[in-house]
This record gives C-alpha cells, structure tokens and sequence, in this order.
C-alpha cells in the first residue's frame, strides 16, 4: 500500500532506463489534495546532493505538490550541472502534472556519487511515470526507489479515520546525521505544515537518526511527509505523532533488516546514562565499532570490544561501574567479566547489547546495527556504488 | 637489534606458557645505566588495562629500570585482580633484578581483554627471563611481544656516538588515541627524562598517532622511551627528537604494512587545510570509512565517498572547492567530478589519496590507514582475540 494507502495521493514506479540493467529507476507521488502541506528532513552531511539542496529550498514554503525520485544515480558532486538537471527535474514534472508549479515538487535521489543523471532518458521516463499514476501505484514507487536493497520497504499505520503510510529505501551509506536514506510519508490526516513538520523531526529523532549500519553518513539523505487533507479529519497532536513515529519506526527497523551483506541486526540499549546524549553517543560509539561487529558476525560474545568502544566516548562513567549485558546475559560486571560468557546463545539474527554505565536515570535509548562480514566487503569493493 | 642496539641495554624473550600455543609471549627489557631517565605515553581510552594504570603511576617518578611485556592476555577489565597481577608482576622482576625497585619497573600487556592472565606461568617466566638477558636480546624481545602481527618490528637509528632503537606490536585494535599498540624505545644518549618526554611526545603526535588502521582505539597503548646514558654523549635536542621521530615513523609504517588483513596501505594526505585540527580531522574521518575502505580493497577509485567523508566533519572548507585525487590523479575537481578516473592505477598496495580542502595554508598532515577486507573480518570473527 506504500505512499498511496492514505486518500489524496497517486504514485507510480517505471523503468526510465537510468539503470543499465533495466530495473525500474524512477518513482512519482503525487498529492492530489485538497491540501498539500509537507514537511522534510534531510541529511547533515555537508557535502549534499543537489537535489537535497532543491528539495530544503521547497520544502521552506512547507507545501508539496509532488515528489520524484530517482535511483540510479545519486546527482551528487556533480557541480552546477547536477543542480540544473534536478531544476529541469522539477519544471518537467511540473509540466506533466498539469496546474502544478516546480517550486513545490521535492526532487530525491539515490545510487553513485559523481556522475550526472542521463537527462535524455529520466524527462521523457516523467511522462511515462505521469501517465501511469494511481491510487495503488504506491507499491511500484516503493520498487522504483530499490538501489542495493533486496527487498522494497513500505508500512501503513490506520487510526480513526486516517492513514500513515510511507515508503523508504537504503541498505548502504546508512548511518543518519539527521535522517537517512529516501523516505516519504503519506497522510490523509488534516494538518498543516508545522504541525508536519514537529511531529517528523520528533519521530525520525528517534528511528531514522538511531540507525545506524555501516558509520557511513549519505549525501541525499531525505525523509518526506506529506500531508492531503483527505480524510477530512484532524487527529490530536500526540496521536499523529505517535502514528508517524509507527512508521517511521518501522520502516527504520525494515532497513536495518536489509543492511547491505549483515548477517546480524545489532539492537544496542544504552541505559542508565548521565543523559539522552550521553546514551546516543555511547550508543553510536558501540554501533560503530568493526571489531566488535566482526565479533558478533562470529557469534563471539566479545564484551571487552564493547568496553574499549566506551571508552572512547565522553560520556560520564566509571570504568569500573561498567555492566554489559548480550542477549540477557551478564557478561560483564563492574568493568570486570561477570557471568560465563558460554551461556550467550547467538545463533539468532536479533543480537541484543545493553550496556548499563551506571551514571544517571536518562531514560533507555537504542540504536540499531549491523554486524560487519564478509559479504559487506563484496559488496562494497567488487563495483561501484 | 631493536631495544639493544643502543649500549646499556639488555633483553630476553621466552615462552613462559601464557599462550597456549606455545609461542614466545613474555619479554623483558632492563636498562643497566648509568642513567635510568624514562618517559611514556599512554592510550587516551578510558577504559584502561592494568598495567597502563600501573605504568602511568611508574612514569610519574621519571625513572624506569625494567620494561616486562606480555602477549596472550591484555589484562584490560579484569578488575582488582588484574591491579593487583600487574603489581605483583613488577615486584616479582625487582625481585629476579636484585637492587631494582618495583616502583621503577613498568608493565606492558596485549591480547585478549576480560580475562586474567595465568600468573602460576607468568611469575616463573620472569625468573627464566632474567636468567637469559643479554645484549643481543633485542630481537628475541621483538618476537615475544607478537600477537595476531605476522612479523615483528623493530627499527634503529644511529647518529653521532649515540643510537635509537626500538620495537613494536601491533595489528588490530590499531586506531591511536594518543599512542597505540605496544611499543619501547631505548637510547644510550645521556639525556633527562623531561627531554626525553618532550622528544616522545613530538614524535608520537605525528606518527603513531596518526595511524588508523581501524578506528578502533585500544585499552593497552603504550610507548615507552628509556635513555641508558651509556654513551656518554649529549645530543642537542633537536638532533634526538629527529632521531625519536625517525624511529617512531618507521615503526609505525611496519604496523600499518601488518594490519590484520590488509591488502592495501593508505596513505592519506590532507592539504590547504585551514588548521593542523581541521586537516587531522579530516584525515581521520576519511581513513575510517568503511566504504571507502572497501572501495579502495576493490581498486575502486570511489572519490565520492571520499567527500561524503570529508562532508561528515566540522572542518572549514566549501563543498564546492573541494579536490581529491588517488594517486596523483584528479579525480574529483572543486567539488565534482575531474580527470577520468580509469587513469587511476590501483595495482600497488601502497594507495595515495589527496584530500585538499582550498580552505587555508596549514602544513600537510598524513594519516596511514589500511582497507577493509574479507580477510579482516574473517581474522576478527573466527574467534576471540
């Protein structure tokens, strides 16, 4: 169901011929309204794609008409020209959809770094893509926007009378500064704009800015809402954030799953920290620590690659407070080994560290890993990507 | 030669069983004077092994008589037990080197955290070791030091009637906070532990610490530098920190040609920096990039993920000036892409990559880093180490 699962939107996925492969490659979403009120994250990364810089400036009017998005080709560091290409982007769907203007259509795109985008073949893919727009093409966009994923990432959330539903790719370069990856959200609840907005940031804050695969921040970045009016209904507050939070929450965890060459998803619970940003920062610290990620693609309980990776932090601890636990066991207590390191049973995907630094009452906070295998190497040495 | 090259000093290796294979894994280094001037640094992790603990406090004095190293247990999170193993370590070798004092004896360990280390095994070691000291015992000491490293390293550097030597281990966990692995210089110049600390400062600032060969930063680092004075020679001082540099930089380009399944060596230049902050910064973001890692594994010239990299840091520059080339051609010009990158030839193990950031006039800054391979995923999976 995707993007169009809440009423007021259409959406498409074709092959333009971006890819050499002939895999579908270009994605439209359209808001049909009657409002058309959007909000947006987009990567802290400082080098950004052109069409994240687009986009940001689009997204400041805090109304969208339209999305594209492109795999195949990320349009980033690709100088004035990439910025022209995703101007031309916008203005040819603006065209196609008749009545729309190109300073509300968000332009979004993915795949390698420092090539253009071949131009003659994604305008004329606009107008196919137009053509075949429909209130069940969310599941063809989904697939269009695939680049490494092996599988399209979608969820719907329903309450009373409205829909949250989104789409997300990414399975590399997945390591948030402020969001990751491409994802649009889809609500026929009516909201405007700040409201959007507020309740975006608080929810990927917390899912897509707590994933983290690889350590490796994107230059196109972008998490999308979009808001129709179409279900005539305005939902409270908490209950839409909560919903969007659903979602995104989802689909984070979606992406995880798919992590280019894992073997493993690493849920690290960072608890009893000094504060939330001592717990994110420990947290990341661990997440991104290849020898221990090597360690847990062995199914090794290795707790003192977790201790070194504190270390490194500045967080408030004690060395010798330190308690980690894997999969539930004790590992190690007070900085020291604590219970038999035997009774870890890791032959499961999901591998759980919590690791406790007995400095404060923050509440608990998770980030979610891969491991690090061979397979990932592969991947990312045998071509370009 | 290594540690004994410069006179007044004397060293053993010998298989003392901690490893369970057999291998020579306890070392002893002993200054026989007539100076006993040391000066040391230490990994900036705070989680810290024991005898790191122990060795800072010997520091303290200025003075270090004897140096006894082990491989097969780093002796890092293993509580009071593993304080008080260190300690009694350091009085069992004042006690084998009669007229020695504990508090001028430091200890040095690496291998696997979390577990103590079999003290029944390592005591009688030391009495054996003591009893095969020698003025040829450098290279012996070398070997016994050794963990997953598949040579060992020493280095040495002989100026006018007065010499440097060294030796080091090191292969993973190689990422230094301030120093890294384990490593003892020892000179006969007749000089005071301040100079001496000046000298090991300066010297590790530019070379160990700036190895990264995989981001992850140790509990055990430790370099040492003891002066003997048996020469009888006082260099000025610029003349013995050039010499302490040389020998520290040789070093730790064997660690980096070591690194646990490396196939390539990066040599990472940062230029037209706007500090040697900014430069470091840079250099150090782009040699933990996994995907860049692979990518250079694969002899990818992948230059975008190379500014995705730069793009993570808070270092001045602007995206659009930015130029990067791989060995020496310009594959990425003011921000996109440069010469064609089929002119890159990848085929050597030694890779140059050019970072310059047209953001000010700081001098060059090198990082040493090494890529991301199958080979060390398998080496830090297989088992616990």
């Amino acid at each position: 169901m995707s993007v169009t699962a809440a009423k007021g939107f259409t959406a498409a996925g074709i092959a333009a011929g971006i890819k050499e492969n002939g895999n579908p490659d270009l994605a439209l979403v359209v808001n049909n309204g009657p409002r058309r009120a959007a909000a947006g994250v987009f990567t802290s990364n400082r080098v950004k794609a052109a069409p994240v810089l687009w986009s940001e400036q689009v997204l400041k009017g805090g109304a969208v008409t339209a999305v594209v998005l492109n795999s195949g080709g990320a349009n980033a560091c690709t100088g004035p020209q990439g910025f022209q290409d995703t101007h031309a982007t916008a203005e040819k769907a603006a065209e196609v959809l008749d009545g729309h203007s190109a300073g509300e259509v968000a332009v979004a795109s993915t795949g390698l770094i420092g090539v253009t985008l071949p131009m003659d073949k994604l305008l004329p893919g606009l107008e196919k893509a137009a053509a075949e727009l429909s209130a069940h093409g969310g599941e063809k966009a989904a697939i269009a926007i695939k680049t490494t994923d092996t599988v399209h990432k979608t969820s719907v959330v329903t309450r009373g009378g409205w829909t949250v539903g989104g789409m997300a790719k990414g399975a590399g370069m997945l390591a948030p500064g402020l969001a990751t990856m491409l994802v649009v959200l889809t609500t026929d609840a009516d909201l405007d704009a700040p409201v959007l907005d507020r309740a975006l940031r608080e929810a990927t804050r917390t899912t897509f800015d707590r994933v983290d695969s690889d350590g490796c921040m994107s230059t196109n970045d972008t998490v999308l809402l979009l808001a129709s009016g179409a279900s005539e209904v305005t939902p409270g507050y908490a209950e839409f954030a909560e919903a969007v939070r659903t979602v995104c929450d989802d689909l984070a965890r979606q992406l995880i799953g798919d992590a280019e060459g894992a073997s493993k998803d690493i849920r690290i619970e960072v608890v009893n920290a000094a504060s939330e940003a001592d717990a994110v920062e420990v947290g990341r610290s661990i997440a991104r620590n290849n020898l221990l990620k090597c360690a847990i693609h062995g199914e090794d309980p290795n707790w003192g690659r977790v201790l070194s990776a504190i270390g490194t932090t500045g967080a408030a601890f004690e060395p010798d407070r330190l308690n980690v636990a894997i999969n539930g066991v004790w590992v190690c207590r007070n900085g020291s080994f604590g219970e038999d390191r035997d009774l870890v049973d890791m032959r499961y995907r999901e591998v759980r560290i919590t690791a406790d630094l007995a400095a404060g009452t923050a509440e608990p906070v998770v980030i979610w890993a891969n491991d690090l295998t061979a397979d990932y190497v592969h991947e990312n040495s045998a071509y370009s990507s």
